[in-house]
């Protein structure tokens, strides 16, 4: 089987065979990383761009890697040291880049809605690494890996995201591959960082951890994203530590053999109390592995490759 | 053939042959980005360094795919993470990069005449992306190789350069090599931005945008360097538009196969109409194409390579 | 014979075998850099990760040369660009990064002990590119391959650092190696500048410039670092200059054969006049071309190669 996208944009509308196909293409490649030579010629003469302009360590790290692992050849741009700062509309730089001839270009924007705009202007592939509040399919892809790897299927388990969903592209990514898989996904949060009709995903609301945590299979803590937050819409972190920290005594609501992940990087003691991140029970650095592993998948599969 | 010169500085010395052998190179490499596999082993084993002082995507991505393809080494040192905030000379910089064994250095400067100093002090082959106002050779030699694929020939074409040409190293680059090959060249912009002499160089100097456009073959639109610019020398960036934006109505006055190019990036709607910008008469995308395999073929040549 | 350690963190510990090791397998790498071809396969598929939390041109560059040179791949990070600034603890990077399976970490950071706390999280090889006002072991490394190169050998050799003592982690690292290969080592600088008690790492002090060159072989000037320096226990840089600075007339108080090294960037004027940095006594350069050698060296014996 093959990819037949051109861009990797979102999960909204990915089918259960294409979810499954990219997880058992990562699950092959998972291996590479554990030899002593991890590279393998797959991908050479292959160009990425990955194209940031957005701070980023794990993910470009991992893309990096990722491509570097297959062969390929990666190159990197970083707002920081970019013309962006001459005034170039994302546009222009995009039929630049395109003109160079790369064959994937890996983007992630403070804009909901960037990736899109490169995949319809360009004939090469575009990768969303995370476009502002909107989807990180790459994210939920690993976690999902992660799931499946842990517990063997994501259908029938009862999968809670926990804190600010309103905002948290890997809540919308997760909520639409989770459901499309089959789990049972309950959202939980502040009642005013949880959208306004959610449930329309097809996903269940409970405000109240204690109550969201019961009989779960998988917790999923999100990044609290202060960088992100402007005005007064969030209540105090210690008033959201209280009630939304994943301490040991709430992690007892779960399931006994429930895994907790976090798709970093953690804020301790915030979302995630330490005993809890560094505990048994976490599978937050599988996630991180897993995410290499999914990426050199992503660009095999958009580079022709078959499964 | 091959290339006797050790630096690539600028194009005011450089030979009709230099520039045809630059071109002829570049014809033939250029072929190797459209393949499926885009990597030749051919500089296997060189080491480019990329010390770029100036902001850049660009041009810096450009040398870096140009390197990788040919499947040299490329190194990246920016400003912004490096050790030129502890007030090294750029003297000092270059003797220590050359104590590392590199073979070619890309260098892009604020100021005129940091890649000579270079080449005068180290034994390695140093390529300017950019000095200051000064010179921009590997441009002008990828905007020369995009008026051949497109007319045939440079010789006896009629070429209009409008803008800044004061402070433009594009347009100096340009000038130099353009009348070399042959070309009729006018250059055009407000009083104030033309060099006093400048028909010095053997170009037309005409002020007024509509007479400058009559019987044009090629067009070549600078970018208004607002970030360089400082003091009033400048008219308003509305009173420019007025006279020297290209427009649709303003396209009409050159030859009806007349074609437009631009350095890049753009400032829409400021010296280009975006109509213009996009429309059929532009091959500003293919001038960034051609930046790819101008720059493999000076790496190539500078390396001891043959045409 | 091989490493038998995981990690390089400092020269503390380590033995005069350990030392002459290191030195034999980098003497044996130099010659790579001299080829046409300057490229072995021997470390392909392994990856090293570049973690910078400081800027640095000469010391990042060398790691990533070094590793290309050997096939690595290499990944850089610096904290202008990453995440660092989400307010991720050292750990928690460290373990993110762990879990995508380089096989080797660069890391310089502002923190002594920064490296050693990376050592004892991961299972990876981690090496100290310099930590604070701790160590950098590689630099002291090179500076001993340099001296052996010069000298024939290192012991019995009477070797000056002149300096900031107390900041300087060149100093340190390398009064470790020194002493453990024999040689006579005088630090000499302002008495505010020298550690109480550093006659006990085996070395003698001596705070007048003219008197600690008598006699000397090698001549270390360390830089002046006003970017660490914060408040007013340092003397005005004019007065610093001129009790310190090795000009060609205090020069003339060492052997007539000796060396005069630097790990760079070099304040010329300030501890080292320009007559001199650029004289034929000098072995600056040698140092650069050396460093190079040794974190080839260090990289191949960390991932298991043997002399």
């Amino acid at each position: 089987m093959e990819l037949t996208r051109k861009d990797i944009l979102g999960l909204s509308d990915f089918s259960v065979d294409e979810i499954n196909l990219v997880l058992d293409t990562a699950e092959s490649f998972r291996e590479i990383s554990t030899r002593t030579i991890k590279k393998v010629p797959t991908l050479r003469g292959i160009t990425v761009i990955n194209l940031f302009y957005e701070a980023s360590t794990r993910t470009r790290t991992s893309f990096e890697i990722a491509a570097k692992r297959l062969s390929a050849d990666a190159i990197n741009i970083s707002t920081s040291t970019s013309s962006v700062t001459k005034g170039e509309t994302l546009a222009d730089t995009a039929k630049t880049l395109e003109a160079m001839s790369p064959d994937i270009i890996v983007i992630r924007h403070a804009c909901a809605g960037a990736p899109h705009i490169l995949a319809r202007l360009l004939g090469q592939s575009i990768i969303n690494a995370g476009d502002g509040s909107h989807e990180h399919p790459t994210q939920a892809l690993l976690d999902m890996l992660t799931i499946r790897q842990k517990k063997g299927t994501i259908e029938g388990l009862k999968v809670v995201l926990v804190g600010d969903i309103m905002n948290s592209r890997v809540a919308r990514s997760n909520m639409y591959g989770l459901t499309r898989m089959g789990a049972r996904v309950t959202v939980c949060g502040p009642a005013m960082l949880i959208p306004r009709g959610v449930e329309g995903m097809g996903v269940t609301v409970e405000t109240n951890m204690q109550k969201a945590l019961q009989d779960a299979d998988v917790i999923m803590m999100l990044r609290m994203q202060f960088e992100r937050q402007q005005g007064a819409v969030f209540p105090s972190v210690r008033e959201y530590a209280r009630l939304f920290c994943l301490t040991v005594p709430m992690l007892e609501e779960a399931r006994d053999d429930a895994i907790v992940m976090h798709p970093g990087p953690i804020n301790r003691g915030i979302e995630i109390a330490p005993e809890v991140a560094d505990g048994f029970r976490s599978v937050i650095l599988d996630q991180v592995t897993n995410g290499v592993a999914v990426r050199m998948a992503l660009l095999y599969l958009l580079a022709g490759g078959r499964q």
